[in-house]
């Protein structure tokens, strides 16, 4: 490993201490640090470099914020099959699940090629007006479609593999990959997924359908909603709760697997349910 | 009974039609008919009747219509004693629940004075920013409080009788009557209550918290919510589904009961667990 | 006050240490304590006291143990009016919710009348088979009925004042009071009723058909389930989770608000929904 | 295809006849009929058939009742790959989605070899009794621990790859299969798993704790259950609804994918999202 890339909260000052620290002790180690201090619309460069090339010339990225900044770090990053490694700087998070007392230990088993990733599907997603493509994005974790808080009721027409699942009549309706199973899909009433599973849940918000059950589908399947409401407007698509889209009655959303996986380091010293334990108290008395 | 008042949704030629065959029928009866063809933001009342004084010239109202007409005709009518009888011309309604060929004689009994009233608890509902009150509503229904579809979290710090209950992170809050449960709480998870009970069910919408759950509380109940959001914005009050307010970030909302009921008239022919199992299809395979 | 009766865990050591010094206390004041060493099957009376006579001749009943203790205290006691005063000495209790260091002070108030009583609903449940009455008993917290692990379905058409209401296809039914909302019914999906209400709730146990839901109904409900299983065998009817009764096919189970309430001395150091965060962690992240 | 088995329920008039039918229709065709009239306890081999070498004998198995009667077939035909062709003869199955007037038809184009076939995961779950293990099954649908309806509280240690997962104190616990999440695991509140997905679903039954969700995990998951009871008794292992075994305190479950599928032949005439919509009325208002 030559190059590891930081990207770091910008307005969080532990983040940006950790950060300046942890620049000093890769140059010592020999490695070239590339900074990158992110925030929505807030996005620093190392002089000389590229944004745009920014992610492939890293040989890790190392993530220093919460589940958040990790999630739009992997959407910057993409597709490409560089190991992300997420420092948990806030509350203990699900993704960012390395505590900083075991960052350094952690970076030089990396530098040495010794760690464990866990390859998470993602979704991708577009959006489809008047048979023009608008909109495109990928994610780690979701893809919602809601009604507006005065809206009435939408009807979102869902196709998996062009058979006919249903018309959900709800608030909503949540996609998600097994990563964000334990994030709005679980307070939509969703199961919980192992992240290490490829599949994808599709949970209604609120149905006015008594009989509505999320429904978990293979990860090969292709999801076609059309949204119509009544008012024509008033109905947003959400990606990993972070980039929203206005939508229009018609509008069509395709919603399948993602060509590439997010590949996240893993830390050897705790497993997916002890964070389910400790994070959601799943399970405790 | 001297004076029977009409609602009848305005742009629907059914509920015109038999607006219009009811006037007559009524004067064939020597019962003075007032008309009001009640839409949204449009309403038409009878030459020389004072809009405000409308409810409490008439000893009846019959509402043409479906639920919707007729929660706006209780929002109408206030806490008057004035019995409705509220006639079904859409898909079957929890509340208006006699069907057309019941309506003349179910309307000959009455006006002989021989019939039911399921008394219906309302709930009252201000809305205090800054020491002000700058909204009053009284509801059938339910009292919604939720953010718009693109909002991060909203802390709603609920007390009940000056007792704290709980800060629900959530996507909203339901404030229900006994009537609005089978409505959007029952979307939310919230039990059905039979309408003829006096009490209050708080149920949460997408709830962060795994362990929250819909609880129900006393008739006599004071509810107060204070609203804090991240971005002070995008948040709303929802009246019955059909009035929004709203909100900032420090907004005091209160909810109690009503003083005053709405009078329903009841057909004898189906209980409420009749309209249950059809319109729900509740317990049915 | 002039007799005080206490009920304690007869094979408890500290429930029956403190029902020692107890007695002592309860001397010192002039008083005379009544002594029950309670466990089910395992009734200890002290001498010269008729067990049938036992409560009606208490002003006040002091139950040592936890909410179980509380709730066959409460069996024991049937409708009479004596007030109980329920010490937590296992994990804090949902009715129990006095603990030991507030006993004393909270008796001295008791004996000089000066204490707040939370009267709390109860229900009366028959089983009638072939038109004979087989058992009759009153609970505080439920009646259960429930299939074998190893029976097939088992149908339960179910009558609200003579109102047919459904025919549930489940695994049992919940029949609940307000304070047994925070048992066995909050564990099969039912709502929490804050104590005080008057109503019953009717929860099933892993209903077959998706559009069950707990229904809430009014205090004077007298409801009747009629048991049918294929194998004639293997369905019980467990009260308060205590008393166990084996049900056949046709065997008609009446349940209605018990003639008198229990009288339960609360703290006023806490509210209902102090012990709803602290013990159920309810809405808490 | 040369030799076509077929089970039929013994006691159906409709299976028998039908059965009877069909074996004629395969003589002319050409094909041997082996024949079994099948209920529990009540196995009709044709003469000079070893049962034990039945299914093994046969190139295809027609299955004519229900469900029932299929998921008994495949835990008898164990893991062989002979395909299964469910005949539905009662109310619409998820496995038994041929109809009668679609039987012979499909059984055309299955003896030219003209067939799909929808691979089914199974499970294998052994008990383990102070170290001997006294029960092996494997199963389409879903193991089931259960508490019998008077026992008190059963604590289940649950593991995942000797991963502590949670101790659930509840009723009971569902290990299912996609194939079986339809079943009694939707009734708890699991998911639904579309069949062709190879995954467990773990559900508590009721749990105490409120956290509890339903838990999906891989299929290669090593999952195993320590029992332990107050009582040492009444406790059961219920293996697809069908088979029971009683447990004791201390036993240990082991729950793991069956090394062979289940091949049940799928009509092209409806996709799954159509029998769910029709069966459980799913997504219908």
């Amino acid at each position: 490993m030559k190059r590891v890339a930081i990207i770091a909260k910008v307005h969080d000052p532990r983040c940006q201490g950790i950060a300046g620290e942890l620049i000093e002790w890769l140059s010592d180690q020999g490695v070239e640090p590339l900074v990158e201090a992110h925030l929505a619309h807030h996005l620093l460069y190392p002089k000389g470099i590229d944004s745009a090339r920014f992610p492939e010339l890293a040989d890790l990225v190392v993530v220093l914020g919460g589940d958040g900044t990790l999630i739009s770090a992997a959407r910057l990053i993409g597709g490409r099959d560089i190991p992300i490694l997420g420092v948990n700087l806030g509350s203990l998070g699900f993704m960012t699940e390395i505590t900083v007392p075991e960052l350094y230990p952690m970076l030089s088993d990396c530098l040495r090629g010794d760690f464990n990733v866990s390859e998470r599907m993602m979704l991708d997603c577009t959006v489809e007006r008047s048979g023009d493509e608008i909109a495109r994005h990928q994610v780690l974790n979701d893809v919602v479609i809601n009604k507006g808080a005065l809206a009435r009721i939408v009807d979102l027409d869902t196709r998996v593999n062009s058979n006919h699942l249903t018309t959900f009549k709800a608030d909503g309706l949540i996609i998600s990959t097994p990563t964000g199973s334990t994030g709005y899909s679980l307070s939509a009433g969703g199961p919980i997924i192992h992240p290490s599973l490829h599949c994808i849940a599709i949970t209604p918000i609120c149905p006015h359908t008594l009989t509505n059950r999320p429904i978990i589908v293979a990860e090969d399947s292709l999801i076609s909603i059309t949204v119509s409401s009544l008012d024509d407007e008033d109905v947003y698509l959400t990606l990993d709760g972070q980039v929203g889209v206005e939508l229009k009655s018609g509008d069509l959303i395709h919603v399948s697997r993602a060509q590439h996986y997010s590949c996240l380091v893993m830390s050897n010293k705790r497993d997916f349910f002890e964070v389910l334990r400790t994070k959601l108290k799943w399970g405790e008395r």
